[in-house]
């Protein structure tokens, strides 16, 4: 199973960089995509509803401003949607804060600190331990590198 | 040529009224909608992909919290879209704002203030008034009567 | 597996109560407790560290004010924890969602909008539908109604 | 019918440039002033209440802390008028986005993101393109290369 | 000489009723007027330009939401202006506060507390004393009382 | 008639330079001094209950964080005291502005924007030009050259 | 050794009740005292200054809005000063906050959080029992009470 | 006696350096230690659980973001616990500073300026003050300094 590491713009792409490498480092296959629920709703669209039947189990969303790319993608697929909201923008982030994390009722969007990519890909292994060991292990083995220091 | 006025949610009825209303003192047709960008997704991807063909010329829509909706119909057409954010959550709007009047380049999203349905409907009867002075007319009308008072 | 509904104080109990209705709506088994990173630290170390091996799958933590539950929970398992920022101080809940989602790199807490009981027992039906297509189910069972209205 | 590119201070010019190049790359003849609804007042009045009879059809008002000079604008003219918030002071346009978006009923300001002067032309291209079939096509043509993107 | 005191809406003579009192306790003349920065503007400019001919020593301008109102005088009088925010919006004066205290260089507002409407009557009074020992004496007289208390 | 520049640390000098420099332009003696609330607090205290009597006619107070130089001497004078909210702390001036604005009833402080030391020099002029002629035409003066460019 | 538990205003004596009642129930002697940094600055100093000698240990201040009283005794002593930032304004106690915690370098006020009077008097019970073994033992007391829930 | 000064990070250590500095400068043992109630949540339970035992008077946390750590020493011990928030991120300390003082009854923290570690070191020593006249002294004679400036 994959995660899937979206991003609004290519220009997020040094944002979201830390989500693919922990993800990589922690053995999981991380897919990257440029696409944004304003400039290509579409591809939004069709990639959120068909991600659960082309193997991904995590869809890691990181977007700025008004942030909607987290809250399209979950509002088509009931995969786990974890939001990172990216600085950036003359609010620093809290308007993609507030735009990612107030979902409404029956939509709820997993949301990390504003550019906190790696914890993005921390959550989705998790998501994934839940039912596999061998994440679990290496999990544990990052979590214990923390507990030597 | 009319006006959609769209709203997240049924509950959000009461706090769009005002723009029904002032749209049909001005003359203007109002078609009142209740579409999410989250719990009905298609209907707003479809909606606003044909709202010009339909005879539409202007698109209301309030939401509150991660109002995804305005923007959501921003990106899938080049009529204005006018966004209302609206208040109700925890935060009191602020969310809404941020998440309606912070969009990317490309996609505007013409906002009006927190709970300001009655001026989404002025505004889109100003636009409609670029080229029809019956509708100028009334907005002067309408004008006329805070300078009288 | 079952979802820890975990909260900082009794006096949270309505507003954690759609979580475990959610929960409940969607056949998951959920298991109430109060408990307080402050109040009773050690019981949250304690419950926290063994939640894995008690057969969770998943922790939700409801907390206000400097609600540092979620995160409490988040430094002692390696399981998904999901943060819901309570109002109900001064400040709204804008401080209990600063403490709840701006969690230090290497502890993610997956944090749902203010008061987003309800939609934090949905996350947890969506990474146990990861694995379990029986959840899955129900989750797009529960989504179809937000179609048909 | 062209639009007005209004900005409280040369200083905001740099800010601005992009509404006059979006506008010109539009086929929209942009006509940019300086003037302020505080050093300048009667020059904003009279400029707002004579302008649709000079042949606009929009007027952008860019300004920044208490940016009243949209609000100005608003309050002598029934032109759509678009505000954009800018940046620049301590509050990094919070204070300007307040001061232009928060608009007594009567008197509506279409209000971009802070910063977002390309977004402004756009949406004042939007309003001509509710009548102007050419400036609608020149639109889609914009949006198309989103979508090849 | 005397006090103008305007404000922006007869719905907020409530909020402004305080100023007058206090004026009235000081021995100074009030003048209580209603008139908006945005729905009367052309009566504002020509108060606000006759103001110091017409025995004004100082206005107050009371305003809620984009509190226009004493910024519009300020850019047409050299008298002091004092402003009082409103609160009352879903931002429960955040908004005006930022409205009325962040002018431009050249055009000072002096803002008091939100909903001070006391206290900009007392700043009048200061204002006056400084060259009118009997204003001064009533305001030592004033000051006395919470001495004692 | 002079006017006293306080500010609460010697750092502060570059930022209300503006003041000084504006009095002076404006033939206003101004006497510059370094006292705070903080850590000189008699010495704030002697000198803003002889103000008065020393020949000052408006007292400004520049100062940051928890700003509370002009409180303290709005305290003890019924002189106009203008305040100078100051940025420079982590939260960029958001602190001093609300401690020196939002005073309580009967210590009215005549606020500025952040960093508005000019302003504040103005306003002070603006109170002398009550009684004095000669100022209020250096004042007109002054604002001409605005209607000029 | 006693605590003083100051406020700015006799309106806030039910906000800081709690403060008393728990110094009592740790058996601490407090001593309960109306006084203004603004109404009454010379009972202010003159507190502050002679505390010490009068047999107080810590001193903890209650006050709203712009509140000045925790920093305007923390300049005269040095005695521990606990501030209480009091909500009630417009701005829900985020002012009073600013206003107590923001202190400069050289005069910490120890703040708790907004209404917190009942954690000020614990944090001078423990400020008390770094040197007295029976207080300790209270708090020892007090807070088995809650593990015990 | 000795102080704790303890940070979440390494990298905090150039922001609490200002805290020894100044415990030494008035000759109170300082202790520093790197210790995260995230990273390494047991030594910091550990810590808190003993400090009075290992003869510690007083422990100072510094952390940023989600800033816990003071919260969590709080949670075990009733030694006076001096919370220090550190900016840093993209909230610019607004995130430490809730998550710091917002604390819930029973569990206070003394919350100081954001980035205020040297205040954080004179309350340690007010607070040793208390019952060491000696510590007092070198107290009066730092403060002495200001007033001689």
């Amino acid at each position: 199973m994959k995660v899937a590491v979206l991003m609004g713009s290519a220009s997020d792409k040094a944002k979201m960089a830390p989500a693919v490498e922990m993800l990589e480092q922690l053995g999981i296959e991380a897919v990257e995509e440029v696409m944004s629920a304003h400039r290509t709703p579409e591809i939004v669209s069709g990639f959120a509803s068909q991600a659960r039947g082309l193997g991904f189990g995590a869809i890691i969303c990181g977007a700025g401003m008004a942030a909607h790319l987290a809250g399209a993608v979950a509002a088509r697929t009931t995969l786990p949607v974890i939001g990172v909201p990216l600085s950036g923008s003359a609010l620093s982030g809290v308007d993609s804060l507030n735009a990612t994390v107030q979902m409404p009722k029956g939509f709820p969007v997993a949301t990390v600190a504003i550019d906190g990519a790696a914890n993005a890909a921390l959550l989705a292994a998790e998501i994934f331990a839940v039912h596999d060991p061998a994440v679990a292990e290496r999990l544990d083995a990052y979590r214990a590198e923390f507990a030597n220091r």
